[in-house]
């Protein structure tokens, strides 16, 4: 019984579109599905906090604190699916990504750490630095995708 | 120049079509693009857990808790994006989301708890308490896919 519910899961799961195999062995499309899902849901949880910054929505520190806590994870997904097999995949990533992946791994490890001094941030109770996190983190939002996403 | 810095991540993050407002504010297309891209990347990382107990990719526990803690994250956000407004929006979402709000809610509800076991199954060392865990993080994808998702 317990099986069948399991395999009816991992059924619907593949159904579902969900890839069952190891990352390595996904396709390109999907690679592409994922990263880009990534950078949706980080728009998701830093919108917000970009109001804040600017002043167009409320400062509220336990969404702040919230929707950093969830950022310092999605910060971490989507590069893997910039694997050199997606290059041919339509997207907005350009060439640069794979010609200068040092370049491009700089700029994640940028984001990364603006993500990870939003999260301690977050924490001080002190909004001038959370704020100037938040800016940091806008900052690396723009200008990686300045370097490394087509203009649209 | 840091302020003209954070001001052109912002733009940068705007044409990116992130939205700055508070969730409540955003459109019914973005609620409904943001719940699929947490979907996605559920997808994404249970994918290879359902491998593992299934067989067909290599059991490695690290793998396992990586992802475990990537779920849990993520099995809390796609919610907020079924609002009642994005009814109307094409998707694979059925009407009774939204008509028997409570038993959706219990599935939400039994699916973070499912993945939380996981978490802490994770943290046990223990593969069988790991793979049993697995297995009911995937009923529960298989029953809420059933029961609120169009066949595809």
């Amino acid at each position: 019984m317990k099986r069948k519910l399991v395999v009816a899961g991992l059924a619907a799961a593949l159904s579902a579109g969900i890839a069952t195999t190891a990352f390595a062995q996904a396709k390109p499309e999907t690679l592409v599905k994922q990263r880009q899902s990534a950078m949706t849901l980080q728009g998701k949880y830093f919108g917000p906090l970009g109001g804040m910054l600017k002043g167009a929505v409320p400062y509220d520190a336990n969404v702040v604190a919230r929707n950093a806590g969830y950022l310092e994870t999605l910060s971490k997904m989507p590069w893997d699916g910039f694997a050199e097999g997606t290059k041919g995949v339509k997207s907005a990533a350009l060439p640069v990504i794979w010609s200068d992946a040092a370049k491009f791994k700089q700029a994640q490890d940028q984001f990364m750490s603006a993500v990870t001094a939003l999260v301690a941030a977050s924490k001080s109770g002190d909004e001038a630095k959370v704020k100037a996190a938040i800016g940091e983190v806008g900052k690396n939002c723009g200008s990686c995708h300045d370097n490394f996403r087509e203009k649209s």
